[in-house]
């Protein structure tokens, strides 16, 4: 059998290059002589890996000297805590723009450790549309600003970088990493979930500005403190080793891709070609603005939800996975993250025209 | 080149053959068409993996109905915090055995949250022995009575389960769970990362009583309070679903080996190879009181540390790997967890031997 084109949300397709080369070398890791996975992450072969796969990614993001990377577990919304934990700094209010579901989940777990400030919020249009950046109501005092540049059950992505003005700006960014290049230097604090665009499950990546840290809230959880973990090198505990590696393994391959420079044209025609199939139909839509539509997760429903449940098993049929919408949603989702090829993404639309001229 | 056999503390030595079967079926798990890397934590495929894993544990550890199993993220030093954090049910204090670095450590991060009183300690005698337990001072006020049944480092394990009357019981059991059977239904709470006798780094296995959780303290993370895990089944957030995966291809190798039965047997064996090597030479010793020797870590010096360089060296050459003594104690340790196959532990001690004759 050959593999699916999986377009489920995360954890995410891989590239089957990857795939193949951790396969290659899951028993004995170069002359190292043993699995990559029985490596002491404190040893010199675990080391390598740590180092290289740090180096590649500060490379790729052009990340600067001023900040620390951080290779923890605990997934991104472990960091819907300890983000104000650990960046309040002795402030009792943080700023937050609701633009999803993602976005209010962070916004709740904020509320448990200081006052939020929702500063704009889309809720009321259906999470369709980020507001205008004129009319967020910003606080000055906040100790930092809280975004989700991607949503990824509504679909919805900054297409600008907000200006928090001296307020730190903190962006989740599972669901777009790597995707694209960002300026960096204009963050406090980046997070992720590898499990998307960076490899797979277990592991989260911290960037953060190093004089943010240091001044973590007396309760914090020693290992869910910034300082704590950047003093050891992401090591004060056990690192997620394996997954770790798979990311190191992820930026290399970013990097014969041509980096981020490559993958944004990648994904630009990608999008594309889902939102032009999409907007030419009659069949299929898309409810979110123009201007604000993401290039990673892609919902769109069919004219009727009736027609899901035979769309989801031709697809199958077909060998297209991972298309039903999150349950909040309905109707379907496409996520088209790095590794999704462009085939993956026209043999989808072939199969959408197909589906909708036999129903439509 | 053929794998060596390593001896390291952790992340450590898996069987060779739940390797090959993870290679194996790498890039396509059985039908899925898709890598288990690549797998929602939410479909049917992963459901299957997680379900199956769990029913394994449980039925290796005789896992009663009351309590939970939960597969989570952040290893045994974010237990450290979360045990109290869950665990005090507005309670201000809790237990503690200090018989090592491992309790010393939970027990600094416990203070963060309650009053510790460590009733008993082995610090004086430079943590060679357990204190006898007619001598703990325990508090029947405490919350918990927690302890390390296995400190990785100094290698000094109980060889019997501490009497906590009604007080809950926790466990540490990060470095020999799964070692041998053990009465789950005489503990509170037990708690192990995965990355020595479960499987990978990355997965720390939580197992508690369901009347015990539900209380967390308001400024636990939400990912931290084992109500919110177990209600979602271990999946509030992204589960580390490659790490789950290889806990239940270890289970299934347990099981295959006799169980927990097998396991005791075949570490009985193994330790008591090693340790009468050390006992019966004078160029090797151990300090540990032989009623409370490790069978999982088992630290050993030679006659002049001067030879420690030599030592490690040669053991290289001769395949044996990850021999070196934690570096706040020197020497040697070898860990011979459930993966360590007996002819690993005789390799060792031919070695050992052989370079004893030569050099002693």
């Amino acid at each position: 059998m050959s593999r699916v084109y999986n377009f489920g949300a995360g954890p995410a397709a891989l590239p089957q290059t990857v795939i193949e080369r951790a396969r290659d070398e899951l028993l004995e890791w170069r002359d190292a002589r043993m699995s990559v996975m029985e490596m002491s992450h404190r040893g010199a072969h675990f080391g390598e890996i740590a180092k290289d796969a740090e180096s590649r990614l500060r490379r790729l993001l052009s990340i600067p000297e001023s900040y620390k990377v951080l290779f923890l577990q605990g997934g991104a919304q472990l960091q819907f805590s300890a983000v104000p934990l650990n960046l309040l700094r002795g402030k009792d209010r943080a700023d937050y723009v609701d633009t999803g579901q993602w976005s209010s989940k962070a916004i709740a777990e904020a509320r448990r450790y200081c006052e939020v400030n929702v500063c704009a919020s889309a809720k009321d249009g259906g999470y369709f549309r980020i507001p205008a950046e004129s009319l967020w109501e910003k606080d000055a005092k906040a100790a930092y600003l809280h975004y989700t540049p991607n949503e990824t059950i509504g679909g919805v992505e900054f297409q600008h970088l907000p200006d928090s003005g001296p307020v730190p700006l903190v962006g989740d960014m599972s669901s777009n990493i790597l995707s694209r290049p960002i300026p960096v230097d204009r963050f406090g604090l980046i997070y992720a979930g590898a499990q998307k665009n960076i490899g797979i499950a277990g592991l989260t990546v911290v960037i953060v500005r190093e004089d943010l840290i240091g001044t973590a809230k007396e309760t914090t959880p020693s290992m869910l403190d910034y300082k704590v973990q950047a003093d050891a090198g992401s090591m004060a505990n056990t690192a997620p080793t394996f997954a770790w590696y798979m990311a190191g393994l992820i930026f290399e391959w970013i990097d014969a891709q041509g980096g981020l420079a490559g993958m944004e044209k990648r994904n630009g025609v990608k999008a594309k070609t889902l939102y032009d199939a999409i907007d030419d139909s009659d069949f299929y839509s898309n409810p979110v603005d123009p201007t604000c539509r993401s290039r990673m997760n892609v919902p769109f429903t069919l004219a009727s939800p009736e027609l899901d449940g035979d769309f989801l098993k031709q697809a199958r049929a077909a060998g297209l996975e991972g298309l039903k919408g999150h349950r909040s949603v309905g109707g379907m989702r496409a996520s088209i993250y790095n590794a999704m090829p462009l085939e993956g993404v026209k043999a989808l639309v072939a199969f959408m025209k197909d589906f909708e001229e036999r129903r439509g």
